[in-house]
């Protein structure tokens, strides 16, 4: 862990600066929260498996074209990243019906959306990461339009992708979520983590609603099995690109 | 009160059946609920004063070209509507911010909108009344793109009238819920009522930001003095209109 104090201090990761101020380094914490941290505990390995996972699918992207904040993984639990002006807007991706979409509209959980839908929230936990309409996200002045389509058309590429990757592991790719950031040139690239702690991903090899999940549903919803579930996720990614 | 049974019981209003099906009657309770029936109580007066507002701005606007449910007031608490089918949809339109957009955004009360903001909410008890993107709106089909177009320019039209209405009461039209339904020939009408229950308004003789109040949010916030405000929103109304 880097000797240096810390940039800020999240939930699940820290971020330290370098001696390089375009470099830092993310540091993948073992914590557990849920609920806007009003469910708090640790899941042993989650900081492993989510700094593996992170830069197996972002440089995964990377690849295929989109511009990432990733530089490289130094460390089981580190990876270096281009610093980045954050965009205060949390971007949803949902294949699938669950979770909030579920409880605030009615859909039952695992009906297939007959598109992705994409969707904003307000970055922030005193407000609880609330739902964001277009008009909201004009009137805060989060976003330009301009820039709320390119967030969507990058998202839509970045779900296409990681659809498809995950259907090579057996994993059905429900939702997630995705951070953007500001470069030193002002260009938006993807910024963050993609972990089973941001998106929700159901084992395609087994059919029983709860058995399946294989994200942090099941720390949220007490289902047991958590780090055996990430530790799948992480065995399945590393069998595909190894 | 009518003698035939209630078609329908909402936390405000009854409903009832007409020897013509095309005609339903509204009987205006003094029952007050808030924060989804969390919160319960009686508002003396309340049936009187938002029958007789409802009928006020009903008459009003269909006057200006709205087309509204209302037939006329039959007694101080009913008045006879055109019997028609619901779309469950809260629309709502924000001159100025307050209550939910300023807990969901952290924008202080009181804050002018650059522009009025309409917003739909799901019509939905059980599920709180969530807020709807256009995607949710689209997903859940409770409108078709160009009824929700429809929806708001009438929004629009409508709080144009009322804030001049309002303004000329020396009341400033915070903000407002309004509901539309299909008449008989599948033309889009204004239902529901117009009344303090359903509207913030602010009395613009009185600077102090918490006695100038003049609705409902006196009883959700326990300000005290909920019948007088409620009477002289009626009053100012009836003024203006004799």
């Amino acid at each position: 862990m880097s000797t240096k104090e810390k940039l800020y201090e999240g939930k699940a990761k820290i971020l330290y600066p370098t001696d390089n101020p375009e470099i830092l380094l993310t540091y993948f914490k073992d914590d557990a929260t849920a609920f806007n941290a009003l469910k708090r505990g640790q899941i042993r390995g989650k900081g492993e498996v989510n700094c593996t996972v992170s830069v197996a699918l972002l440089s995964y992207l990377e690849n295929k074209g989109i511009p990432t904040h990733l530089i490289e993984k130094i460390s089981p639990l580190e990876m270096l990243v281009k610093a980045v002006q954050i965009i205060p807007v949390e971007v949803v991706v949902r294949n699938i019906a669950a979770g909030s979409l579920c409880k605030q509209t009615g859909l039952p959980e695992g009906q297939i959306l007959p598109q992705p839908l994409v969707e904003f929230y307000l970055k922030n936990d005193d407000l609880g990461d609330p739902l964001l309409t277009y008009d909201r996200l004009m009137l805060l002045e989060l976003v330009t339009d301009s820039q709320l389509t390119e967030l969507k058309n990058l998202t839509l590429k970045i779900n296409q992708l990681l659809q498809t990757f995950f259907l090579e592991c057996d994993i059905t790719l429900v939702d997630f979520k995705l951070e953007f950031g500001f470069d030193g040139e002002g260009k938006i690239i993807l910024a963050d983590e993609i972990s089973p702690d941001t998106c929700r991903l159901w084992d395609n090899k087994i059919s029983d609603p709860q058995a399946r999940i294989m994200d942090k549903d099941r720390f949220r919803r007490d289902l047991g099995e958590v780090e055996n579930a990430y530790q799948k996720v992480q065995e399945r990614i590393l069998a595909k690109i190894n």
